[in-house]
């Protein structure tokens, strides 16, 4: 490769699919890569959506052949004669196709092992220009490839299906452009709540620049933001003491922020620190209306902590269900520091839980009042430490808001559990 | 327009922003476009997304007005100094920048009822293309404009905010090339759930060529997928009365599967029908956690129908709260027909709803047993038609499965209440 210097390679991303262009798929790739491309320290110049077209092809990656040291091909590996990716690639670099007597013998063991046999269309898959290198696919039957081109330009040709890409990309492309350019990687993710976005960029400015083989990439899934941590060192250095350096580093600057790792669900943590301190956990949601509960048993085998939850979402399910006393609802209202921290007492005493939380709120868009505005949400926190009732008013449209309280009330358990 | 025959149109989109390019921002505008465009009967031949380089955007611009009727550019048009949309048009028109005086008046009174003042912030977003003509827009203070080039092609150039684009598509480039196209246009939206993406395919194929006013475009959302219609008519057309004949075929053809109109959330209908036919609902959720309720407290509103949930995860909860006798429990397991009815017959007692609906199961992914594998859902609906008992296994990782479980529980009431 020409350069491998942090920050200098350019790479370029075409995604293949007329069900892109229709519509008809919301792509998923594009981000991943660049996001992924920008991690390893590559400044991604475009992105392309092109159609099942052979000439389309063939044209955006002579272009981007030209420009980029790196390009990323997404689709069109299929079995079906409108997958014509491995055919633009051979037209592109002018060679022939051939049958990789390799990759069907892998794909045969691979087969077997599921109580079945190769057909045509895997022949038609394993059908690659002369000069691919095969990357394996763990997930499924489509090879992917990589191929040299001019000036020691890389294109990889990776399949449409996000699960399938985002391993081959982790497994075979992160590696192979690291041992290329003689440097070792390690990733890790660090998942971030409770931070503007503008305050997490200028809170991790300058890391980069501190410990200069590490590259930060960012992955928004509303309410969280996933950083991504690359560290990349030559055969001389020690790519594990960065890695970890700069994750001391990015925990000291975002403390508590950070809720959990690997993009695993929300309420890992907090299921982890519920096991570990032996406590066992009961909801009570009002305007949440069950988002809370929806996150914590997205998590495998949160029943072992999880007792269970009471969507109170009528007055009269806080009464009867909850045990709030009519006076406290109607004196302080269904929207108060009384009503919900009753709430948590309640659930935590029905349910028989060591702690309870409560959420009651105006989730909009109608219902608001002077005292009391469209995005007022009052939690409450009952436990063996006493009760701890504080409320936000959150802005956005009514799911925006539901989702946003019902992770503010987990997250501030996961730090008193710390 | 050279020519505006269905389907005959050519169309690109170019999204711009280093942010997009980076993997900061999830990209929303391309896959609205691209449907909304396909809709319009245009068939979209590529989406490029390019940095905030002025070059990169004007030779985007050239290469597209050179190969389709319409281009779409979506970005770069704020106030700050990386927005250099406008000036990209005017390098590839060659033509000076001036300020559209029309537009900063208007922008005036849009300022003043928000109590606000033009700033030079203002002053450089109305910086626009001479020959351009203003787009208006509702949502923000960027303006939109169109330029014509060369053989009466279109370009269109709106904000990357996607409520302000999406809006200002609908209000302002839709109608716009209907009637430089000398067409009406009308379009619907229907959303559809239970049925698998092909069979949906198959069952509208067809549609287009027995009406041939009508264009049909998919936004699948997992699991809904939502049908937007289109019709088109010149003069002498009638485009309510094809919009029409195109619904009734399309509800003849999807009958109960059409679960709601223009992309509400999923419980609308029910919310509604419920408030129609006079009668509460309460929810007893066990391996769904939550997500039935979260559904159905989407809707504005709901708590006039929705009594509440309980997510009762624990044996403990389904006996306690629900009152789910131990023996049933014992002799035939969490996950059973009995346990479902016996959930959603004390939900609606212990609530005082007119009917419960109970949802039980194993979401993966561990847990499942030969008998009972992993995907297996009991549901229950208990009303004052009598107790309805049924199961399903669902496919996919945990959350998918606990999704889908969600939707389905509910999807059964409504039909039951058409």
């Amino acid at each position: 490769m020409t350069s491998m210097g942090k920050k200098e390679g350019t790479a370029q991303v075409i995604l293949v699919g007329d069900e892109l262009l229709a519509g008809e798929v919301r792509d998923k790739n594009g981000y991943f890569l660049a996001s992924s491309l920008k991690a390893l320290g590559y400044k991604v110049t475009a992105i392309h959506v092109v159609p099942d077209n052979l000439e389309a092809i063939a044209n955006s990656l002579k272009l981007a052949q030209r420009n980029c040291e790196v390009t990323i091909v997404s689709g069109g590996l299929g079995p079906t004669s409108d997958d014509r990716t491995a055919e633009a690639a051979a037209m592109a670099f002018s060679v022939d196709l051939e049958l990789h007597q390799g990759w069907l013998r892998q794909l045969e063991t691979f087969l077997k092992d599921l109580g079945m046999r190769l057909g045509d269309a895997n022949k038609k898959q394993a059908l690659l220009p002369r000069g691919a290198a095969i990357l394996n696919n763990r997930k499924g039957t489509a090879p992917g490839f990589v191929m040299e081109g001019m000036d020691n330009k890389l294109l990889y040709f990776l399949p449409g299906v996000p699960s399938e890409l985002s391993d081959m990309f982790e497994q075979e492309v992160a590696p192979d452009l690291a041992s290329r350019a003689g440097l070792k990687v390690q990733t890790k993710i660090v998942d971030v709540f409770g931070l503007p976005e503008a305050v997490l960029y200028e809170r991790l400015d300058g890391l980069e620049k501190a410990i200069p083989s590490i590259s930060l990439g960012f992955l928004p899934e509303f309410p969280v933001i996933h950083v991504k941590v690359v560290a990349r060192t030559g055969q001389g250095g020690d790519v594990r003491a960065d890695s970890e350096k700069a994750l001391a580093a990015i925990e000291k600057k975002l403390g508590d922020h950070i809720c959990g790792r690997d993009m695993k669900p929300f309420a890992t943590s907090l299921v982890n620190l519920l096991k570990e301190r032996g406590k066992t956990l009961a909801l009570a949601e009002s305007c949440t209306g069950g988002r809370a509960a929806s996150l914590v048993t997205e998590v495998p085998g949160a029943s072992s902590v999880f007792k269970g939850c009471v969507v109170a979402y009528h007055n009269e399910a806080k009464q009867g269900l909850l045990n709030v006393p009519l006076e406290v609802l109607e004196i302080h209202g269904a929207v108060s520091a009384e009503t919900a921290s009753a709430m948590a007492e309640g659930v935590k005493h029905v349910l028989g839980a060591d702690i309870g939380l409560a959420v009651t709120g105006i989730a909009g868009p109608s219902g608001g009042t002077p005292d009391k505005p469209v995005g007022l949400i009052w939690f409450s926190m009952s436990g063996p430490w006493g009760i701890d009732t504080y409320n936000k008013v959150l802005k956005g449209p009514r799911h925006w808001i539901q989702s946003l309280a019902g992770h503010v009330v987990l997250d501030r358990l996961r730090k008193r559990l710390l």
